[in-house]
């Protein structure tokens, strides 16, 4: 039998009870699979007295994740600390640069810093593994780097965020208002007391820039990604996709085009009968589609103590079986810089909803806008307002496919004619 | 640079030449990603004429597989010839015992030789590799032998045939009979002129032995696999289905007992909000239930020249990254003996359709004998003849949860009785 793997692992929180949980459990069996134990030599965790139900066995325990991390103890270092700086990007960066393998669930440090830890990695000749960062249990970073490595990669896409998914799938199914649903979710513990993260979108940016660079070998895309969060969604636009055949996901998008990648993250139409439609509630999911491999697409929990700990293990397994691969595809000298499309060159389908006031010649007049900029309009779907006196109806306008430029001159144009009582809501519907 | 890996590749159909493809079109960014560049340096294949389309490059020509596997000018050998036995066998063996990594199409083969290929590969230390062997395109292979492999798995499952499901789904699209749809599907080519392999489920079975052993660290079932086909499906069926809110689906499930494990390949009742029930035409998916993981769903293309090249490359891949691993999760040695759930202790739901004659006390005796084996039932349906003289009603009955031999011993009883005009029809309801 091989060495054990000595595992070094910082934060017993949620995920780091969970691994522990899952090596307690299933030790006996990965020693058989692998040919070699597994064993957690040193731990770390922010408070000593909260993990003492945590089983850590004779593990060492350090007051300091950088300590631990350069232990001579440890050949695998476990990033379970959180943050994009301080203790995490410290400990990272001292396990790398103390030749220790890395592995670690941290989509923020990686989004922000992902590069400059991939050269310490390669220089060092150790892994640098996060499979548990994007899609909680979903293997979609081993999808990437090894499963679909000998395919070029068209579009990626999928719901990367389950707080997300959780509130549009109960506000269709409930018929209720953003606002009650959210409350709800914070109350369930799905959102967070400041649900900024999620529901804007950064949070399934963080993700999605990962998966850009291993989809299709860049750099980075960091803060090159356009973000549109859910809190514009209404009742009225869940219920009028529902209306069209289609349903609202938060999507990640990174799609190659003739002028770049375009990388976007953003509510958007998706038909009923996709399978991702079906995706609901916390669930996420992920699609590649590869030239040679065509659409595959992973579903699966997207977050969870266990499912994590699921991720972090496979990534455990894969130092263990002596795997080193570049952490983002390519060694990073091979990455191409990342070449950002930019949104206004998208080509697609719109869904608008405007407020049109009640006066004589203001649909035409709005029709008249769209056909100047060679918007071709595939359905006009008028709504009376609810009540006799009410000073607008609700239009809703789906259009041909044509550029996002034309999309918002059009409808910048109706805004400065005045015959619309609110600002013009405008939903992009993925082609799928 | 790495040395070069060197391939010898024995057939050379629509998967053989794919391959050629996919390294023509992404060799160069396969050698950066890998820092290696990958050669073909042998070709086999029976006609030497019919090949002369595909760019072999500088490749040698052999006549002969097992040459070609044993040449010395080879690292790796790619069997896409097929068959469980005669050149494709060989030439895999020789190929092992001359130290060379072998990556496989060949469900058959493995299905059949697995154990003592694996015990070969093990004893000469280099892979056996075999993603395209299930599945096609979704590489569910190394779901199980990495990304999941620190999970027990309680249930693998998953449409696995594309040739049934297509079937299947026109049937129930089109509203057509078994009959008239296999023609279709011969003239397209999706069903071969003796489809028997196929729709008799033991295409399926081939791959479900394979997943087994995958998930749950067993040898191979072989031949322990309970397999029925989808020829004794019905228009009736897909409608009863429909109107009672399932899909029927060809499904292979290999599930954790307390008695042992249940393989299955059969036609099944799933429910139609269920994501597999919207996996429609030749798609294939596969679900993965691992104790920490949660459900992790697959679909893709399950087969086709691109996707199974695709799939192929992706072992090519790891060959070429050095990864060596157990053929069948765990060495040979650290297998545990697969041990057969009977399937008469089977635990679920269960769908009937009678043809029930037009006799006073019919339906009670029906009903009484399900009684005396403890079967509830959940819904019965009862259907007037067509046409006023016919001499029997179509009962369909869905039970609650019971085991088979519970159903099989009701129903040799209802038989007995003479009450019925026909065979009963029974198809389990898969719980997902």
């Amino acid at each position: 039998m091989k060495e054990p793997l000595k595992l070094g692992i910082a934060g017993l929180g949620t995920v780091g009870a969970g691994l522990l949980e899952l090596m307690a459990k299933h030790g006996v069996s990965l020693e058989e699979t692998l040919d070699r134990r597994i064993v957690v030599t040193g731990v770390c965790a922010r408070n000593r007295d909260k993990v003492r139900g945590a089983d850590i066995g004779h593990a060492r325990w350090f007051d300091d994740a950088v300590m631990l991390a350069a232990d001579p103890n440890i050949d695998c270092f476990v990033e379970l600390i959180g943050g994009d700086e301080g203790p995490a990007r410290a400990a990272v960066e001292a396990a790398l640069k103390a030749g220790k393998h890395v592995v670690t669930a941290n989509k923020a440090l990686l989004a922000k810093h992902g590069m400059e830890l991939a050269r310490l990695a390669e220089k060092h000749a150790v892994s640098l593994n996060f499979e548990a960062a994007v899609a909680g249990g979903i293997p979609v970073i081993k999808m990437l780097r090894e499963a679909l490595a000998a395919n070029e990669v068209k579009r990626v896409y999928g719901i990367l965020n389950g707080t997300c998914n959780y509130i549009l799938t109960k506000m269709q199914d409930e018929h209720l208002a953003f606002d009650d649903v959210l409350k709800d979710a914070q109350a369930k513990g799905y959102a967070e007391a400041d649900p900024t993260f999620d529901i804007g979108g950064f949070d399934a940016a963080h993700k999605l820039a990962l998966l850009t660079s291993l989809a299709f070998g860049t750099t980075l895309p960091a803060d090159q990604i356009h973000v549109e969060g859910i809190q514009t969604i209404s009742a009225a636009d869940i219920e009028a996709a529902q209306s069209l055949g289609y349903r609202i996901k938060l999507l990640g998008v990174a799609e190659r085009t003739a002028s770049g990648i375009e990388a976007r993250v953003h509510p958007a139409f998706v038909p009923e009968e996709a399978t991702i439609a079906q995706v609901s509630g916390v669930t996420n999911c992920v699609a590649i589609e590869g030239d040679f491999s065509g659409s595959v697409l992973l579903v699966g929990p997207g977050a969870g103590a266990k499912p994590t700990a699921s991720a972090v293990a496979s990534d455990i397994v894969d130092v263990a079986r002596g795997l080193v691969l570049p952490p983002f595809l390519k060694p990073v000298a091979q990455l191409k810089p990342f070449q950002r499309a930019n949104l206004s060159g998208h080509y697609g389908s719109y869904y608008i909803r405007l407020s049109v006031l009640d006066r004589p010649g203001a649909m035409a007049s709005i029709a008249k806008r769209m056909g100047d900029r060679g918007v071709s309009l595939e359905s006009i779907v008028q709504k009376k307002p609810g009540t006799a006196d009410a000073a607008a109806a609700s239009v809703v306008l789906i259009t041909h496919e044509t550029t996002e430029e034309n999309i918002r001159k059009a409808l910048d144009a109706i805004e400065a004619d005045g015959n619309i009582a609110a600002r013009p809501q405008m939903i992009r519907i993925e082609e799928l």
